[in-house]
């Protein structure tokens, strides 16, 4: 009988990119590493850090006069080019350390009552979950989870699953764009959709996004999207954002609340408190390493390569198999840059089946 | 009429330390720049901010490993070290950002209802306010703010305005070890004794006091300490600590709830989402620097010198001066290392009015 080949099967790994010039010298990682796991921690590469060096040596140089002088305005030229990256405006876009954090934020600037309902998936991730159920607590209010079916058939069943557990009380909505345990990029807009009719906030945990898929974040409809740029992107650790629709700007505030509280919505997050603000300085030289790594051309061929690996991936006994995650191109059921297999709960940053091609593999 | 020497006035400054070595080059400053502000952000030592890039490469060699096999041993490490620099437990205390977060942290972990109150004093750092302003509005609750003299003739005075606002309703009592505007040392010991008769949980915000002032925290008797070790400390910025009594840690969480949400103090705060860790892993070096600098001498050579630096201080008008401020080593009333006059609220980091003895003057 002849042996079958699975629809959207790749018979060949895509073809790499043309490297203009680029090795593995790019990063600092050990030779004996090959590093596969961006989706857990980003490799920044040389000229990324040497772009914090230089900022750290300004901030070094003169510390008063940088903070107060040099950095309001710095911290805004960086979050217009990310802003400009994910197709958002400057004035909608604020840095955050990572994007826990950025759901943290939404989450602690909201208020709940007994009785409110808080909607995930099984899909979430884990940390963030936990913020919920804090959140939830405190206030009375509870966690309702929609269970959404693994491996997935159609996109409709993400909102449909969604969809039987909405109620009345729905205060908030949280959804991974690209789901952490088990690597879906989850139908974002038509569960927005969903829940702008139903009047419920949503709040979209991206942080594996940036740097893996092309971003046109306000077109989703979301009110609030955070994303990490020291994953994909490899921008330097504890550099992430946080995107809010307009009309949620006022209720919207950080976890610290420092001098900036009541002066707008990018005041209030520009400063909170003393700290190296060289990570979030330094996104644009990561989003200038991208686009010189290919951009959009770079994240189409990972998507490729991940679903080529993961169809070589030998699944784990009794999980389901990273090969059945990816037959099809179709987007809702694509894993962006990662062959999961589902993990245990206790220890979601354990696990390195994400599968990085930049690094370890294609730049020799 | 003969001219006469006010009271613990000095004639002349305090002699150097041997300065073992130490020249200028210790530090990246601008040699334009007289650095006077360490009370704003404290300038890092070159042979800290060396120790902070060992630990980003060893980040950068393997990210994974190191944030998950090697980082949380480190973590606890360092804060042993600094733990026994402020004459506490490990496990009593964790990092933090900074003081401000360290203090968003105990405002946001409690929880207050309609009618409750926190107290402050009208010393208190503005960002710190606005923060129990923010918790206390959502709650229903109100800030009361104990108007301290200014200047002090006693300790008393600053007990008695405290006590005198304290009420049933008391939730939480803030007060700044030395405080931001006026640089007084408050008398914490008596506040907290004060705070423990009356059932008042206490928040000590020592943004100023490390390696400013000799600092045994548990004998204080707060029930939460903060202080920042980016300031006269110099660690590179974003290095701060909470220490928390044993039985309040138990209700006291990070702001970003993660994956180690009820696996304990320290757990909880050792993860809060990906971030760049090497400030805080650089502790026990800039702990190292301080020593080297002559440690509990240069404290105190400090103290002398700002007491004899403000009495030849001009006053701006209509502002008590600080020549007023330290008129006597009387620790209640010695400002530690700054000389302040009281600043407008509106941009309390713009003034320049601490003294630093170290970088700028001391060592060329």
């Amino acid at each position: 009988m002849q042996q079958r080949t699975p629809p959207g099967s790749l018979r060949s790994p895509p073809s790499p990119l043309r490297g203009e010039g680029f090795s593995r010298e790019e990063w600092l990682l050990d030779p004996e590493v090959a590093f596969l796991n961006h989706g857990s921690f980003g490799a920044t590469p040389r000229a990324v850090l040497a772009e914090q060096e230089r900022w750290r040596t300004l901030m070094e140089r003169r510390p008063t006069h940088f903070m107060d002088r040099e950095l309001p305005s710095a911290l805004r030229g960086a979050a217009a080019r990310l802003a400009a990256f994910v197709g958002a405006r400057a004035e909608d876009l604020v840095f955050v350390e990572n994007a826990t954090a950025g759901c943290n934020t939404v989450l602690r600037s909201l208020s709940f009552a007994p009785g409110d309902e808080i909607l995930v998936t099984d899909h979430g991730y884990p940390a963030v979950r936990k913020a919920a159920e804090y959140v939830a607590a405190r206030a009375g209010a509870h966690v309702v989870e929609a269970p959404v079916p693994f491996p997935l058939a159609d996109a409709a069943q993400v909102v449909a699953a969604v969809s039987s557990v909405l109620t009345p009380r729905t205060r908030l909505a949280i959804f991974d764009h690209i789901t952490s345990p088990t690597a879906v990029i989850f139908p974002v807009s038509e569960l927005a959709a969903l829940c702008r009719a139903a009047g419920v906030p949503m709040l979209i945990d991206g942080a594996h996004a940036p740097g893996m898929l092309s971003l046109d974040v306000p077109s989703i409809g979301a009110d609030w999207y955070t994303g990490n740029c020291h994953k994909w992107l490899m921008a330097p650790k504890g550099s992430a954002f946080l995107w809010t629709a307009p009309e949620r700007q006022a209720d919207t505030h950080p976890l610290v609340i420092s001098h900036g509280f009541g002066q707008g919505f990018t005041a209030e997050f520009a400063w909170v408190g003393t700290r190296d603000p060289s990570a979030w300085l330094s996104v644009p030289a990561a989003i200038d390493f991208h686009v010189r790594l290919g951009g959009a051309r770079l994240r189409e061929r990972n998507a490729v390569l991940a679903r080529w690996s993961s169809q070589r991936c030998s699944p784990v006994p009794g999980k389901p198999s990273a090969a059945r995650l990816t037959p099809s191109p179709a987007p809702w059921r694509r894993c962006g840059c990662r062959c999961a297999n589902r993990r245990p709960r206790s220890a979601p940053w354990r696990c390195a089946a994400s599968y990085s091609t930049i690094t370890a593999s294609k730049y020799r």
